[in-house]
């Protein structure tokens, strides 16, 4: 249910209900945001301040006093204020045992203390309780309900009486609590809003090497070798065609690199005869963010296609055309029909559109909602062989493309080979080494390592009935 | 996971479980598939009715009693009777007492009665607890199991344990109960189900509006004209050619007035120097509908690459380049190749491929699975970053389009330019004010303003530490 | 919030809370990855074995005791151990009173036992707690953090209190808890892992017939025929010719299998004259996998639209042009432009356009976080009415396509009609019957049906005041 309406929320309260009251240290921006909320969603707000004078700031219905008289109005109180200025609710111990203390607040930089801010206000008033939340909200989105991106509230705390409180509050707002268990995720709940796509930046960086790279390289090619050699003007290439080389060629890579760790990671374990050793660092990070090394890859492909789609309604290939028929027509001569060009040029447009739309279905079972919807069993039937097929379907649809052409010496252009050869070199790598992990005396090695097995472990405990894992717990391939 | 075979559910109990006693006030048709469902699921169903005679209509199992005797028999009692009939249940108002009432009314019309049914029913009677539940489900689906839409119950309610035990029933009958607070809610709950789209309905008509007024626009130039000054038949323009002009700008416009009240709100909010006021309806109404605009244009930017993409499959297209190649080959006579018409037909492709294939990620990301996903910073980087670099990049893509004719006399046509120097009109207007907004001077006064400073305020209280809320509540960017 | 820190999750414990033991019995591979995981976020370890000697494959920190010493130290115990080892546990029957027994098994085969192995351990330890969860993860997914698919956890339990415990528990490791009632709910748990897309199933070996009949049909017309009558090499057309064909027809053969059972339905309601006897098992089966059926159809027709946008840059279409060009070039013959060809090719085109941008807006809605923001009168909205107006699109398209060829028994090879027209057939079905069905005399009967009236039923009993369900739980439309 969308709340677009939660500004009409009724300010007037309905008599049967006792109105709660919820103190808030502090009026600054945040803080009067919520009061207002909360006014609206019918609670009854008294603000704690220092200088306990009435501003014209502060949203009307709400009280100020001070610190200490404020606290004793509530059992809830919201900090809103600077973590730099904590140090004034050391003197409030006594007033704030038992209550509940709700940590909202952010920092500038990700781990900035060596300790999370709930946690570090924990230590300060250890009589009460504190709760984490509301700091993935903005002010903004508060007051205008405009929450198009982001209801969820992260809430996590020692005290679950006291956590389950401030959820029903969030729930109240019209707001999702996200229980995130105790006081030790506020850390990670405090990083959370200060993080700019972490898992991206990775496949982010590797696809813009990529791009430029290949971009210089077939520039280098197609612009600067018909210059030298002819002093042919062919920059306006840089526009449609290279792009169309460098997308395909990123794409094609970076799905290999998807599948690559998976098979460095078995070649390891069969290599370490077990599976309860750690992987190195980089391997871990790179399996972590195959995903999003495969949706960028997916970006790429979808370019690709544009890109190959508006080719006749380009003026080049229209003035190519018409100039090379207006030449046999002149010439009284017609091409014969060659039917294995046909099937080349058939055959590879339509590899290519088998393994796109396989790409886009893996996209999309990577949607959140839909991958929930599946099991493990499903999840991997989709990611690992559809996506191996998709995989073989764009390598062969590279290898067509280069057909008869492939592999010519009469291709190289200072040396340097077509591009789309280069870009068969990871995807034909990962593909062998698959082919050959598959083969069935390798594959039943593995497989008994990835259920538990050790080489050199000592014989299992005479006796012991372990639980081998059936079907869904087996399915440990990477 | 998929609860498919709910209707394979056993029949047959537990022998260890109670089976816990559900009244239900009423033998209607959503009653009746109610109780099927439920005594499916293992409750024993007691029906109170006035007449308490066993129809063969009543599921197997249910017992039929007067409406005391049912009450009697439950803690728990659903009324399925219509709220102008509600009024039997004063006389019942001591067996009532304590007891769980779930209201599953639904009216006719949006806020047909001042208070919500739920409301209305607690006022009669004031001993019961009240919740408000399964108004959004239908007996359909009930019966079915195809909960195809959703599959969600808003439950809300002022008595938390007698919520509880209502989410509980949801919960066991294959259903998502989502506690939407207290019996306030009510009224949207019930408001809920009878809404069709409402945030859609401004763009829809607006939408509708700019294609009608663009399409006569372009008959009038493309069809009329040709036909008033050569007696040509265009008419069969109408049916690709009028609508990929009309489409695209479309798109644009609506994509520009998706960021149009994001400017004209930081305009007031300079003027006004202070962020506190409230910014007109109409703005706020706006504002709220803007991913709706944004997707209805997106809808229109993949209509016209459709459309755009076919063009050199169809007869006329084939047929003039056919005939213009006869002519030029019969004339003997080569078209030289003109570098800078390859360089503007390329470049207006491919500006036109980016932008579009930015606005589809626009859209993938608003889907409500991959919005959760992200937190305010990144969401804000890609609403409003990416965001404004599609719109200069669709608005290069149109102005390309135009190319060397742009703004050239000689394409008028009775005084009308062509369509797309109308398109430009309103991105060009929204881009350079936006070009004005983020110059240094101007940008720093309005980040001070949306963090909470008034130009006219007091000045601070003194010694008060205000929460200047770092980055997250900050962005209050528009 | 992606959890993707969580292996760096601190090893080290917050002192101002108390460490949770938990006893898992059984020491295979999925116990101890749970067993990592949990000591990782903060819980202590104590495992139960036969044969209690500490094994270097135990993680650091883990206690090894027998059975029913491990058993007294913890209220949660884990029961990592396969069905058929169940029997030592009714030896401990007096140790496992009322304490919290988890049900972590899977099963090899789906309903491989007559009673869910939850259920069954219920009946082995009375006097315990038995709850069913952590079934549906993965080991190396627990390990590796790398939780893509699914960090569902559904639960289920009969007592609320250790059902809760255990919701704890999961949501503590990073996992999402899903409550899903009584232990009843069991069976379906266990068997959820075990399913492999089972909704797919017909659908999926549907459009594979219809796949494999088609294109063999389309291979006599159009390589065997030629080949026959003139030796012709046409085979180059099966790689993008007739799937060109063949996706299509498949399209739009299933789609209007969406709504034949609809009619179905509808017909058969209007013959019983009541709603309240069940559909045949085959119309319910088919009913419950129209979405998938749609999705199937939406899939074809994506590779259809593929298929036709690369048909210019085919060599075998361009050599044809080209040739055709040259001949008419030779022969100084222009053809004369046909106003109503250009129409035929336009509006085909335009429909096919609309039609396929209808379909895709249905598939968009079908998403798991899409319908869950629409209510029913939405969902019908889209479903039903888009989707109608999606068929007669795609019916016309069809249609407009045979053009003038459309039946002419010229277009007949070996007495065998133009694929397309076969197609024509199933779509024009069911829109003749949903015409007919939507005819106001039809159409107030069919209503009146789905709110419960029957034809032959006893007269309504006397006073009794139905709920007549308004708007929402009327929309009993198939």
């Amino acid at each position: 249910m969308e709340k677009t309406s939660t500004d009409a929320f009724p300010f007037t309260m309905n008599s049967s209900e006792k109105q709660e009251t919820v103190c808030i240290f502090g009026t600054g921006d945040f803080g009067r945001s919520l009061a207002l909320k909360m006014l609206q969603c019918g609670y009854s707000i008294v603000f704690g301040s220092r200088n306990p004078q009435k501003s014209s700031l502060l949203p009307n219905g709400a009280e100020v006093l001070s610190y200490s008289e404020a606290a004793r109005k509530s059992d809830i109180i919201i900090i809103a204020v600077h973590r730099e200025h904590y140090g004034f609710l050391t003197e409030l111990t006594e007033v704030l045992k038992g209550k509940t203390l709700v940590d909202i607040s952010n920092n500038l930089k990700i781990n900035q203390y060596p300790e999370s801010n709930a946690e570090y206000l924990a230590q300060l008033v250890p009589g009460a309780h504190v709760v984490k939340a509301f700091n993935t909200i903005s002010a903004w989105a508060l007051q205008s309900g405009a929450l198009d991106a982001n209801r969820q509230v992260f809430v996590c705390g020692n005290d679950s009486k006291a956590k389950q409180r401030v959820m029903d509050i969030v729930r109240t707002l019209g707001l999702t609590p996200l229980d995130q268990g105790s006081l030790m995720a506020a850390k990670e709940i405090e990083n959370y809003p200060l993080q700019l796509f972490p898992m991206w930046k990775f496949p982010f960086y590797l696809s813009a090497f990529l791009c430029v790279f290949f971009f210089f390289y077939c520039v280098i090619r197609d612009v600067i070798y018909p210059y030298v050699n002819g002093g042919k003007d062919s920059t306006f290439r840089m526009a449609i065609s290279i792009p169309n080389r460098v997308f395909p060629i990123a794409a094609l890579t970076l799905l290999a690199l998807v599948y690559l760790p998976g098979v460095i990671a078995a070649i390891l374990q069969l290599y370490r005869g077990t599976k309860y050793r750690r992987f190195p660092d980089w391997l871990d990070h790179w399996m972590l963010c195959r995903k999003q090394l495969g949706l960028v890859a997916l970006g790429f492909a979808s370019l690709h296609v544009l890109y190959t789609l508006v080719i006749p309604i380009r003026y080049y290939v229209r003035w190519t055309m018409k100039n090379r028929t207006i030449t046999q027509a002149t010439a009284k001569r017609e091409d014969p029909f060659s039917t294995s060009t046909a099937w080349l040029s058939d055959s590879y447009v339509a590899l290519g559109i088998l393994g796109f739309f396989l790409f886009v279905l893996l996209g999309i079972t990577s949607l959140p909602s839909v991958s929930n919807t599946v099991n493990w069993r499903e999840f991997r039937f989709v990611q690992s062989k559809l996506g191996y097929l998709t995989l073989i379907l764009c390598t062969a649809h590279t290898m067509v493309y280069g057909g008869k052409r492939f592999l010519s010496p009469s291709s190289l252009i200072w040396y340097l080979p077509s591009a789309y050869v280069i870009a068969l070199i990871i995807p034909c790598i990962v593909l062998v080494i698959k082919f050959v992990l598959v083969l069935p005396c390798i594959d039943k090695t593995l497989t008994r390592i990835r259920q538990g097995w050790e080489r050199n472990a000592k014989p299992t405990l005479n006796g012991e009935r372990y639980l081998k894992q059936s079907s869904v717990h087996l399915d440990s391939e990477l």
